[in-house]
């Protein structure tokens, strides 16, 4: 979370690679939420909105706008939702795709260099989706393709779209989200969203508040003091958020409960990382939305997660209205395909 | 094999996402051959029928029958050959395939319930193919999906199609078996056919015999006292099966000679179980069939294996003209095309 | 290195499905670079740059030239480059893709023999892509899959393509090579290649100095004693080839300069290879090409390198313009596709 605005739109400053949005995504890499605003995020809806009528209509299913393009989802964290959710969106558009999961790679066991390893993935792929476990991992990757391409070296742009970079962000996954919420409310503005979970490393968090306070909502993080929104982000969000150890007051509050798991996988051997992972653990084993719990939500209430879930979110919720946890799956799929268009320059909307 | 048409055919049961087939498989699941009447696997047949027609065509090798429509193929036992015949058999009908393979998923390592994973996978596909170490994992994986469908978290039906199930059954590789006898004698009615290996874990067996049965045809099981064929499918078979212990005389009595392999990946540590896996490494030695012991079938007799084979289906056997289990692999790509297209709703044979 | 043009076109050898191509590739294997001419290789590069041209067109990115094939990419040694390039390369020619990697399969798991698989993966595609940890496996694959084929086991004729095997030959590589190499020079004949590396194992060294050879060029090995030229290499190069150790030398005589890592996984643990390996080490530590070094070769000049590549072409060369490292994995995609199409009887000029 050392990302700002002010980084990106300072144009002197090496990250160009990360450029603002402003309305023309086309070529253009999508690595944090920071890039875009209100009206942006708008304009991803609204490509999902007609991929989403393209889906379900029984003699389409899908939208041929991108024959003969090829995206190379590579998962250097092992993953197959997002993973497998990017390859769908891309087929549903016509194009081809292949996933490559895994930490490493063959080409890093011969000594290659990351660097090297981003550029050859950019001579074989129209568009790049990039997961890694590092921060900042596919801004890296940007750079090295910019590199590469500033040389003359490749036939096409290659848009680098991140897919989650350790404990930074997850912006495909923040739209998705968004395009969930705007499905039950029609808008954003004055809506209360109530995240619980490890604000410091769960990287949806992060993307998540980011563009709920950019789309006017108010936010409500449900802390741990062994694991707080990070300082930057804090900063960042300035009135729009508010900090609390109440849950239950937070969840009568809410419009939109966002729960994630503990993303343990981060967890450290010292003994203070230790003591760190006992309290988080304590503090989930509080947190546990169960179905009794649920009740004291607003009807109106829609809750979030962006899975997979284990004892955060109990399986006795599952047949209440209020749970959208699967819809919010279903969702990223139209919102991954107005993702893929709009950085390849098209749009879905037209081909409705 | 715990299962029956009795459950199946019960409304009462909450099995009821096993329904008969009986004349449409559109959006149905194929999880057993007890779904499918003689008139049903006709129709399977007619359909491989068309697709091989298209596929031997050297202007068309394919058709474009389920643009924009996903098939996932999850392995959650390794396959190369079941999951790579699934995924070139939606190719070939112009839609796109994914493969995921191994025992886990990144998923599970993050502690998801598998019912979690289904819904998950569900939401990313039109279809998917499904193979389990566990009996009946595919029936679980619809009936999760079939959940998430009622609670309208899912855009469409998405069948699931059994890739095999633990020692259960394998539907799809017996409709090609079916598809590879057809080929040869045009009919069913009356033929013999004598099945050779693990009766009780070798679920290839299961789902043939039940398949010949209803067909027609009678079966000669060969058996080690160490692996019978399961109590609850010998009461399904009734007269149409005969159990013995005599190869060469079955062999001699047979249209059709189906082979397997030793299933002993699912062979237990403990000394009785290891009494059992000698005994039945005994039988598998005494049963290997070739060239000699090949001559005294009728030439107008076929082989069958599902491969891989070891042993027990010798080299020396390639070159004899009754040897159809490379065919028989052959056979699985037009066959799976009729099953996908078949409960998608499509119509292979219309596109001729 | 144990082929020869003599043992190629001799038709009693029983090698005979290594045919020389001769103008027609339709249904052939390309399994060695001995089986092309001269006018064989310009055959492959003028549908490369016709691919290309596609490919740089925005409107098209990509040709409808295969539709309903199906490429099976069977890396039995790990690889990310090479397959991702050749299931690219189909997929610009609107075909389908499936990248099968690592070193072993569940079939072999279950006790399958070589000779099946290969003939189980040919059932189930047009054309296969094969890469091997032994010498010549993609030949052994070939002639499993011929005799099935001559079984009448399979639908259609499934040409196989070498995609590296063993420390013998990769020849898709050389023909991306020679591409590059056109690119620049517009012809072949009177050019120098000045080549580094371990000569004896390095498979691309090998495909790459055939063609060179065949198309007119000079050939300055640079060896170390522990890695020579293989003897049976040396006797067809003939006069074309020169040895030498002094690499500066041959830089300053070069066009085109062409680096290769160190193959060290084929590295053996008896105390014979480990002081063979320690006398490469060395003389690697020797070559390693920076930007002073670069410096004294001539400004019309171009390096090339097969990546990954480790310390021997140092970074700081990156901002050469000598340098055409990136672009020569960019034009595997084109050539690649030039050998898919060719080799199945296709041709992308005249899509153009």
């Amino acid at each position: 979370m050392t990302l700002s605005a002010e980084i990106i739109t300072n144009p002197s400053n090496r990250l160009t690679y990360m450029e603002p949005i402003k309305g023309d995504a086309h070529g253009k890499n999508l690595l944090s939420m920071y890039q875009l605003s209100d009206k942006d995020i708008y304009d991803y809806i609204k490509e999902a909105k007609a991929a989403e009528t393209i889906l379900r209509d029984p003699s389409r299913r899908g939208v041929t706008l991108l024959p003969h393009y090829v995206l190379k989802a590579v998962m250097r964290q092992p993953s197959t939702r997002t993973g497998g959710s990017m390859t769908t969106a891309m087929e549903k558009l016509g194009g081809s795709a292949q996933l490559i999961s895994g930490m490493g790679s063959s080409s890093e066991a011969k000594g290659e260099s990351l660097a090297d390893s981003w550029a050859a993935f950019a001579t074989q792929a129209d568009i790049l989706g990039i997961r890694t476990a590092e921060d900042e991992g596919p801004a890296f990757a940007a750079q090295a393709i910019a590199t590469a391409a500033e040389r003359g070296s490749l036939l096409n742009l290659v848009p680098v779209i991140n897919l989650g970079d350790g404990r930074n962000e997850h912006p495909t996954q923040a739209l998705g989200d968004m395009f969930t919420i705007y499905k039950k409310f029609g808008s954003f503005e004055g809506l209360t969203a109530t995240v619980v979970g490890d604000q410091e490393r769960y990287r949806a968090h992060h993307s998540f508040m980011i563009g709920a306070v950019a789309l006017g909502m108010s936010i409500r993080a449900v802390e741990s003091p062994a694991a707080l929104v990070p300082p930057a982000l804090v900063e960042q969000l300035g009135d729009s958020l508010t900090r609390t150890d109440d849950l239950d007051e937070a969840m009568r509050a809410a419009d939109v409960l966002y729960l994630g798991r503990n993303p343990d996988e981060y967890a450290g051997d010292d003994s203070q990382e230790k003591l760190r992972s006992k309290q988080l653990a304590r503090d989930y084993a509080s947190w546990i939305v169960d179905y009794d719990r649920i009740q004291q939500m607003s009807p109106d209430s829609i809750v979030l997660h962006p899975r997979p879930r284990r004892d955060e979110l109990h399986p006795s919720v599952d047949t209440d209205p209020r749970m959208k946890d699967v819809e919010q799956m279903a969702n990223m799929i139209p919102m991954r395909m107005a993702i893929i268009a709009r950085h390849l320059g098209k749009s879905i909307a037209k081909s409705l």
